[in-house]
C-alpha cells in the first residue's frame, strides 16, 4: 500500500480502474476538471511519437482541457493509422461519458510499443470509470498509470495567494527509459490556480528543465512522455497574467512538486537500489556542466560500481573527460559528500571506513569541481543492477 | 589455451611475462623491431589522458619507434607527475635493456585508474623480459596485455607486394569501456612493409575509423587507448610514398586486421554472450547514420533484450528516434537478418519461430532503413548481461 496522500484541488475529480489491458492491475486513469482548465504541456523530443502524444499536443495548442484519459500497459506507439484512430476513440468515449467537448480531452498512453491497443476494453473501461470519479480518488489514478513502477508516485502542496488557498496535486509514473527530455514518464499536475496559458506554460517548462530533464535511469528516451499541467482557476485567486510575486511563488511550488516526483522516479528506476546526485560546478556554461554531469550519470561502468557500493573515482574523471566538453584534469576536485577524493587531479588520502559507510547509503552525492568557469548543473541517476536486465530482457 | 597463430613480421621480436602487477597472470609485454620502424598512432579523445598516452604521442610525433613496452593491471592514469615519471622510467629501462635510444620507445598501460604504478616491479620485469623476446613470442605479448579480456586477441596476414612477402601481425586487448574513439583498448600492429610515415598514418586512421571506432560495449570512453602501427621496411618492397595500387592493397589488409580484432573485442565485451550488428541505411549523411546506429547500439534497454533473446523492435525504433537526428518513422523499415519486422513504420506479420531461432544465434544483424538519403553506417555491439555488472561492481 502507498503512503502518499493526495488532496483534490477545487473542481477536480479523478479515478482509476482495471479495464483489461493488464492482467489484474489498474490500467485506466481519468482526471477531470468541472470547468475547462488552462493547459500546458511538455512532450518527448523523440522523432518517433506515439499517437496520443500527437493528439494531446494538438488539444493543448488549440485550447483548454477538461479531462485527461490515460491507459497503462500499452503505449499505442508505432501503431500507424490504427493508433491515431484508437487515440481519437479514447478521446471520443471520454467526451461522451463526461458530456464535454472532444477537443477538451487529452489522451496519454504508456507501456509496450508496437502492439495494437485493445480499444474495445479501453472504451468499456472509460464508460465504467467516468461515473465513478471523485475528488478523493487521485491515488487510484496514480496507481492506474504505473507500468514497471514499484511505487505509486504523487504529491500535493497547498499555498496561499491573495488569501485564497491554492492546491497543487500531481501524479507521475516512470521507471526505465528515463532520460533528459522525459523518457517513458508521464506526469499530470492539477491545480485550482488562476493563471493564463502563456505563464502556465512558462512555469511548467522552467520546472521540467529543473526536474524531469535532470534525471536519468538508462539514457533511453521514449516515444510517449508528457507532462501536462491543468489550472482551472477554481481557487478564485486574482488571475496571474504577468510576472509578479505570486508567479514566483507558483514557480517555487511547481519546482518543489516536479523535483520531488523526479527524485521518486529515479529512486524507483528499474532495478535501482540507490539514488545518486552528480553535481558539476565551475563549468564555462550551464550546458557544459549538464553535458558532463549526464555523461557521468549515464556511465554503465560507474552505475555498476554504485550497485557494488565500491568507490571508483577513476571512472568519474574518465567519464568527465569523455563528454566532448574540454576539461583540464589537473584542475578537477571530486567530492563524495564532504570527503575530498581528488584534489587538482591528484588522489587524496581519505578514510576507507567513512567512504564505505557513505556508499551504503540509499542516497549519495558526488560533486565534480571543474574550476574553469562559474556555471553548474546537477542531475540525478541510479545504480545499474542485475535486476534492471532481468526486467528488460 | 588460445588457438590463434601469430606470425612474426621480418625483423620483429616480442614477448610477455608476469612481473608482479597482477597476482599470477602475465602483465608485461614487449614488442621490438631490430631496426627503427616508421610509426603511426591513434589515441583516445578523452580529455583525461594517461601518462603513457602523452609520452607515446610525443614519441610517435618526433620520429621512428623501435620498441613498445606495455603493462596491464594498472593504467598509470590520473597519477599526476609521479605517473609521468613512471612512464618515462618504463621507457628508460626498456631503452637501456635493448640498447636503443629512449626516444624510440613507446609506452602503453591498461588497467585500474588512479593507482600508482609499482614501478620497481615493472622495471625489474623489463630487465627480465628484454633478453627473452623472440620472433615466435607474439602470443605471449598478446596474453600479457589482457585485463578483463577472456580471450587473447591477435591476427596475422600475409600478402605480396613487388614480389616480396609482407607480414602484418597485430595484437589487441579490450573488453569493457569500449566505445567509438577506442575506449579501454590497445592494439599494436607490426609489419615489415616499407611505407612512409604520412601514408602509414593515413592507412591506420582509415582503418581505425572503419573498425575500432565502430564498436561499443558500454558507451564509455577511457583514458588509455591507443592503436599503434610500426612498419620497419624489412620486407624490402619498394617504399610506398604516394597513392598507388600497392597502397590500396595495404589499406585492405589493415582494414581486415583491424575489423577482425574489433569484432573479437566486442564479442569478448564484459559479460557479453552475443555480437550484434546495427546497420543504418538511407541516412542523409554518414555521420547521421553512425549517430543513429550508435544510439541504438548503446541502448541498455535493447542490449538487455539481446541478452534475453527477445525481440523488441519498439526499442530499436524508439532509440532511432532519440539520437537527435531527424527521422520520419513512417518511412522506416527494420530487418532482423532477412526478416522484415517493420515496413514503413508499420508492424509486419512474421514467423515467431524463425525470429526465436535467429535471436539464439551468437551473431545477429539488424538493418534499419531510413529511406531519407543514400548514406549508411554499421556498428557492432554486444548484449548487456548481469555478468557485466558483476565484473564492474
Amino acid at each position: 500500500m502507498s503512503h502518499i496522500k493526495l488532496l483534490p484541488p477545487k473542481g477536480f475529480k479523478a479515478g482509476g480502474i482495471h479495464c483489461g489491458i493488464k492482467r489484474h492491475k489498474k490500467d485506466l486513469a481519468l482526471v477531470y476538471s468541472e470547468v475547462p482548465a488552462t493547459a500546458a504541456g511538455v512532450f518527448t523530443t523523440n522523432y518517433v511519437q506515439a499517437a496520443p502524444v500527437k493528439l494531446t499536443k494538438n488539444a493543448i495548442t488549440n485550447g483548454s482541457i477538461q479531462a485527461i484519459i490515460i491507459n497503462s500497459g500499452n503505449a499505442n506507439a508505432v501503431t500507424g493509422k490504427q493508433g491515431d484512430h484508437d487515440a481519437l476513440e479514447m478521446a471520443r468515449a471520454t467526451a461522451n461519458a463526461l458530456c464535454i467537448d472532444i477537443t477538451k480531452v487529452a489522451v496519454a498512453s504508456t507501456g509496450s510499443i508496437g502492439k495494437p491497443l485493445p480499444t474495445k476494453s479501453v472504451i468499456e473501461g472509460i464508460e465504467k470509470l467516468s461515473p465513478k470519479i471523485k475528488p478523493s480518488s487521485f491515488l487510484d489514478a496514480a496507481e492506474a498509470i504505473r507500468t514497471t513502477d514499484t511505487t505509486t508516485k504523487g504529491i500535493s502542496r497547498k499555498t496561499t495567494l491573495d488569501n485564497k488557498e491554492i492546491t497543487i496535486t500531481a501524479i507521475a509514473k516512470g521507471a526505465g527509459m528515463i532520460h533528459p527530455n522525459m523518457a517513458t514518464m508521464l506526469c499530470f499536475i492539477c491545480t485550482d490556480l488562476a493563471i493564463n496559458k502563456k505563464l502556465l506554460h512558462q512555469v511548467l517548462t522552467n520546472s521540467v528543465n529543473k526536474s524531469f530533464n535532470r534525471i536519468t535511469v538508462d539514457g533511453c528516451t521514449s516515444t510517449n512522455d508528457m507532462v501536462l499541467a491543468l489550472a482551472n482557476g477554481e481557487a478564485k485567486n486574482q488571475l496571474i497574467e504577468k510576472p509578479c510575486d505570486q508567479l514566483d511563488k507558483v514557480q517555487k511550488e511547481f519546482d518543489y512538486v516536479t523535483q520531488s516526483l523526479a527524485k521518486m522516479i529515479v529512486k524507483d528506476g528499474e532495478g535501482a537500489t540507490k539514488l545518486v546526485q552528480i553535481k558539476v560546478t565551475g563549468a564555462n556554461t550551464k550546458d557544459d556542466a549538464k553535458a558532463i554531469a549526464f555523461n557521468i550519470a549515464n556511465s554503465p561502468l560507474l552505475k555498476s560500481s554504485f550497485y557494488g557500493e565500491t568507490l571508483n573515482w577513476g571512472r568519474i574523471i574518465s567519464a568527465a573527460g569523455s563528454s566532448g566538453i574540454k576539461i583540464d584534469p589537473e584542475c578537477i576536485n571530486i567530492y563524495l559528500e564532504d570527503i575530498l577524493l581528488l584534489s587538482c587531479g591528484q588522489p587524496v588520502q581519505f578514510s576507507a571506513t567513512d567512504i564505505e559507510h557513505i556508499l551504503k547509503q540509499e542516497e549519495i552525492h558526488f560533486k565534480i569541481e571543474l574550476n574553469q568557469g562559474k556555471a553548474q548543473s546537477s542531475v540525478w541517476t541510479c545504480d545499474l543492477s542485475p535486476k534492471y536486465i532481468k526486467i528488460n530482457m
